[in-house]
């Protein structure tokens, strides 16, 4: 509700919340529809969604215009209250972390602010009522760059509380810009997995027109509910409209773009599925099936050892960074190479040497993957001279694993299985992180 | 040429280079078209080209079952001498720095060897003859992941001494995994330029029967002498097929893929032009055109601060890796943000901030840069409260500016202009690094 003051004046000039009306004040003109208000902030600020989708907020000033130009009714509808609720549908969790997805524009300030409650989310998807029945666990509000190994603990743990607990599926909401960190470590922390595990987000506010949180709240509840892949996968548009999303692997995806609605995209494979808002489900590569009758219940497997590096080699870059990290207590480095997985060869203008750097990690116990920063493709340690003087130092070439994803598995690894152990198993497949082979038409990009 | 011994029993069997053959000796069995032996390696190794388009070599034993197949000729001509040479066309030079376009397989141990002699290169295009008056320069012989500042400072040297001496454009062949890196220095250091310098390599040796590296080269020599592209570019392969190549801006190309043909991509950018074998460049965006009478020489700038950093902000990750560098003393850093340029704003598990390191780093001097390791899309100081938090630290989003690309321009800055002419110059468009605003339709991948 606009303040009194405001509201007295918008209905004196006959206009309602849904009409098209222009705003002056001295040079300043800006015109659109009428938005509601509902949440925080001043309610002197008159809300204008604005023909280029964006929302702005204008305070209302003595010497205003305001013109009524077109009446009309708003562009969605905006239910009062409710949780989305569909008696005698499948049982889901919705494990809310937050993130965009779960944030408001104030538009008093311009800023993001948090949801104070998940459930405000589910009044805008009228439609999940008619796909599931929502139960809602409140478990964080994060913003992604804050998500750490104790979130991503957490997560695991309540993701398999939620399916032990009879949830046909699970859908996660979380901040896009670590999502494909967090997907990584629900794919290798959760064992025994039957049932789809949907990490799902927006790249826009929900309250921006051209927010994609809707649509995409909307085709992970149907991934959780009708879909039988048994894994852990990150559900976002396909392309830059709402018209499907890809369903991607969570050891495959990497958040590609800063700010589109596409923006995470399979690396070195398939999405799995696509999925639109209709129900319609297309396979497109292998996934792991849920069983009719799972034989175990889920485990989360939440050990996580933090002392665990990633960097990167580049031209002139100096191998004294692998020393600190080994000073430093440090149990894993993974490294993102050049091309098939190089570092440097020659000394370093310091006159170090990377491959002896890494040779030195690994003889005191260190574990050393090699992953590419060219992100796309496979990393080889036999191609040429210089990766065979690298692996013979010791160091484990990750195949077709994203840097991001060794790094997670490698911390994975050391905290539940040892240094031997991850050693060994780094290069072993685990969560589909590793494909057997390299198709030739996995798109980049 | 064969071994006398071999060359005799293959005579007896009445075997050519280019029939198909069938080779086996106990268990093993290779079959393919015999090839010619040209350059190292033990003459007794019989080299056949598999259906797969790999050449092998396997050395002549006594026992060998050696079967002719089909009679053929070789899939490809092998002239034998004479270093392209079109009088009366356009003059460009060739500078040759290494990398795979300069190397050969060594069939006896499956390593790949440098050519001693560029020309080698050329005697295999014969194409080039009719493109222009190639002059060679053997500038150095170094593989991509050993290039540094002080060879980008001599090829920028070289290039502008070139120029200078009157070349219509000139070609730099480079190893592919750092050729990025060495795109955006020449960028940056050649100043004046009034012509192509075209930059080029090859994903796979030029014995193999699917090379890349003719056809980049005809392509590449096209971009020098025909186009009036007076920007460092990259000429490489625009899809998995030779059908035509992408001229990508310098500052906008990134390796996006360990082993396609196709692995460059323009980033935040659409190529310059495309340009196939015929000749026929067709022009995509903008670019800084070639006068018609050049105003001033090309001048070399070649300072370079090497003690700038490139590292990553990831979940879990030490903030203390910052007061590491600058202990160290150095002068820049950029970071590799999360979505729009985030660090996590939370204390890390040791209770240290990033944005407190961040703020501590700048206010001892030391430039801070702010990318996305989303890659595409564009950093930004102000969506979020914890962008705010890290500009008002003191750190420079910069822009839609690939990590890459940022780190070679600070160190560039610093190295030419002191440190507060880098801090100003950082986020100043000098060479396309930035453009003004984002297209929607810039590609992924």
């Amino acid at each position: 509700m606009y303040s009194a003051e405001v509201q007295g004046i918008l209905s004196k000039l006959g206009i309602n919340v849904g009409d098209s009306i222009s705003v002056a004040l001295g040079s300043d003109f800006q015109e659109g529809i009428l938005m509601p208000r509902s949440g925080a902030g001043d309610s002197s600020i008159l809300i204008i969604k604005r023909k280029d989708g964006y929302n702005i907020g204008i305070r209302y000033r003595a010497g205003m215009r305001i013109e009524k130009t077109a009446s009309g009714k708003p562009e969605f509808s905006f239910p009062s209250s409710g949780v989305a609720q569909g008696p005698g549908l499948p049982k889901i969790s919705m494990i809310y972390t937050g993130g965009t997805i779960g944030s408001k524009v104030d538009y008093s300030t311009g800023g993001v602010y948090m949801l104070t409650k998940p459930e405000e989310l589910l009044h805008e998807v009228p439609e999940l009522g008619g796909i599931a029945n929502v139960n809602i666990s409140n478990l964080m509000s994060i913003a992604s760059e804050d998500m750490t190994y104790i979130e991503w603990a957490k997560i695991a743990e309540e993701t398999a509380k939620a399916l032990n607990g009879g949830a046909r599926g699970v859908v996660i909401t979380h901040g896009t810009d670590t999502m494909h960190y967090t997907s990584a470590a629900l794919s290798f922390m959760l064992k025994g997995l039957n049932s789809p595990v949907v990490i799902t987000g927006s790249q826009r506010s929900s309250d921006r027109g051209s927010s994609d949180a809707f649509y995409n709240l909307i085709c992970s509840c149907i991934a959780a509910t009708r879909s039988d892949v048994a894994e852990v996968s990150i559900c976002m548009h396909s392309s830059s409209s709402d018209d499907k999303n890809n369903l991607i692997r969570g050891t495959k995806a990497r958040k590609m773009h800063t700010s589109r609605r596409d923006a995470f995209k399979p690396v070195n494979n398939h999405p799995i599925c696509t999925i639109d808002e209709h129900g319609m489900i297309e396979y497109i590569s292998e996934y792991r099936h849920a069983l009719d009758k799972p034989k175990d219940r889920v485990s989360a497997i939440t050990g996580f050892e933090p002392k665990v590096a990633l960097l990167k080699a580049y031209p002139n870059s100096d191998p004294a960074i692998i020393d600190y990290y080994v000073n430093k207590g440090y149990k894993g480095i993974i490294i993102e190479g050049t091309g098939l997985g190089h570092v440097p060869s020659a000394p370093s203008i310091a006159g170090l040497s990377w491959i002896g750097g890494v040779k030195a990690a690994v003889d005191s116990g260190v574990v050393v993957g090699i992953t590419s920063q060219c992100l796309y493709g496979r990393a080889n340690k036999s191609v040429y001279r210089n990766l065979r003087l690298l692996s013979d130092a010791g160091a484990v070439h990750c195949e077709d694993m994203l840097p991001e994803v060794a790094y997670v598995k490698l911390g994975f690894l050391i905290g539940n299985y040892g240094m031997e152990g991850a050693a060994k198993m780094l290069t072993t497949n685990i969560a589909g992180e590793i494909t057997a082979r390299t198709e030739f038409d996995f798109p980049v990009g």
